[in-house]
């Protein structure tokens, strides 16, 4: 084998390029980000495990922007603009220096795309599997924060971009065989959606503007309305048929209507998940010059159950679970 | 088994209690830190594996309170006051609620009596070890941090508390019948010191005011002082004869005097490293009041080379290796 990195040559070849101001080249054990007189400071941080929420096998460029993706859907779904992240990473026994410059690649590629720069982090040695956290910091200007609880019956609930893609991405990645007469075109743009998360960043103003609650779809649409309506002490109902589902599921669906339940209640959409109160013809149009488009899926209505989920007919669907859940 | 707690019933019952303002009882994807007009912010973050940064059969308390302390660790040494953290907990298989319960009851009482509360987190499963990753947010006051890269020949080099106690205690907890001639309360006194670092948090002050660099002990203190130096753009010179001890400590370096390499080169001190240039008599008396004894142990100078250590008769001690590497 050839020779490995040191853990200072990682640091200095590959992360030092990635670091933002503050970060002291990655030199230090801190960065320091200046005073903030007028915005808050929003943090989050999620952590992706290899067999878990990505296979060990996928690239290591799209492994790195995922796993900062999904914290900048966070921010996004807050309403903040991102102003760097921490990233700590648990290498396997197996790691090689080309796995990790093309990690670093695709990482700093992300960093400069959405004005997220590296502001510090750890790389240990683990005997288990990938395993990378990132913290991300975001600013939330004049200090407004979109939360989960503002939502009140008659809200008009919103989704952005088109829901499910992952969730059958990753039906499709699991196993190869399945679903045979599917387009190429769709398998490729399915399986991209799973690998490669789009943060809505730019809806961050109009939400900040119009929407009286968010999150983003992390784990599955139904469950995640489910937190969102009860973190709102409110429940839900949503038209099936509304929900916005790309060229490439309908195909999927199609073959396999039961596949339906895994776009409703799949994970990893990272799309933006909103109530609307008012004028919610003002947030369309924004979300539209955002260049993000969203659609009408359903209302808050009162109540403490479960978002009642309902087909064109009015007829109620049940799923069998709601969401992804680790436990 | 018992039936475990669900991903919503560990954040209810278990986090939540230990959630600060802004954090929204942990029920958002993010918390909300509010403007800060005066101080910069000061952010680090540190992973840890079990099997690699402590073992798996530690108790779980203990290894929640060493996962927030090497943070807390961080901050210290930059001169910082903690505002919160963030944690990635990533589970094994065979987790139970009663080492869960555990865990959060030790990471809420450093929470408390740090007053660093929880800002937000992420808990997910894993095939491999249990592995956990905190990210600290610190108020650098008046926006003073205090970096790697200050110090300048002629600067005191100081060290607080003693060093090498963890390198010794991880000696000990590695194989149950080394140093069979040492006393039991050494042998407890330096596993302790191994398994629950003390944050030097009450020196910030003192460093802002005197330190012309500093960063803690975490990696070994020959390592460390050689990454200091090298940031720095200095060498060191370090009498062996003035590095603090423990009596704990000499007596198992009495039983078996090759550990003072150990000593000197192993990790987990989480003790401050700093140089101080001017009035170091001012510093060592803010240090005392502060409650934390700091020691000289030698001086930096111009160079290029790693940090030289002197035995008390002028000969210069080689170690193997300066400091703990994961590669």
């Amino acid at each position: 084998m050839a020779t490995r990195f040191t853990e200072d040559e990682i640091i200095a070849r590959l992360f030092a390029p990635l670091a933002g101001e503050g970060a002291f080249g990655l030199r230090d054990d801190a960065a320091l980000l200046p005073p903030s007189p007028d915005d808050g400071l929003v943090v989050t941080t999620d952590a992706l495990v290899a067999g878990v929420h990505f296979f060990a096998d996928d690239p290591p460029a799209l492994i790195a922007q995922k796993a900062l993706r999904v914290n900048l859907s966070d921010l996004a779904a807050k309403g903040a603009a991102p102003i760097g992240f921490l990233l700590a990473l648990a290498l396997p026994k197996d790691w090689t220096n080309d796995w990790l410059a093309d990690f670093a690649r695709g990482l700093g590629a992300d960093a400069r795309d959405y004005s997220c720069p590296l502001l510090g982090g750890d790389t240990v040695a683990t005997p288990g599997p990938l395993t990378l956290s990132i913290t991300a910091l975001g600013r939330a200007s004049r200090n407004r924060f979109v939360s989960r609880t503002g939502a009140a019956p008659g809200d008009v609930i919103y989704v952005s971009g088109t829901i499910g893609d992952a969730a059958l991405g990753l039906v499709i990645r699991r196993a190869a065989d399945r679903l045979p007469g599917l387009s190429e075109s769709a398998r490729s743009f399915l399986t991209e959606r799973y690998l490669l998360p789009q943060p809505r960043l730019t809806l961050a103003e109009a939400l900040r503007e119009h929407a009286s609650a968010a999150m983003d779809v992390s784990d599955g649409l139904a469950g995640d309305l489910a937190k969102l309506a009860l973190a709102s002490k409110a429940s839900a109902v949503v038209d099936i048929a509304s929900v916005p589902l790309s060229a490439a599921a309908r195909e999927a669906i199609a073959l396999e209507p039961d596949l339906l339940e895994a776009a409703m209640t799949g994970g990893d959409d990272y799309e933006v998940l909103c109530c609307v109160r008012g004028d919610a013809q003002a947030f369309e149009r924004a979300a539209r010059a955002a260049g993000t488009p969203v659609t009408k899926i359903g209302e808050v209505i009162a109540g403490d159950g479960p978002p009642i989920f309902r087909d064109g007919k009015e007829n109620i669907i049940y799923f069998n679970k709601l969401s992804y859940r680790h436990f």
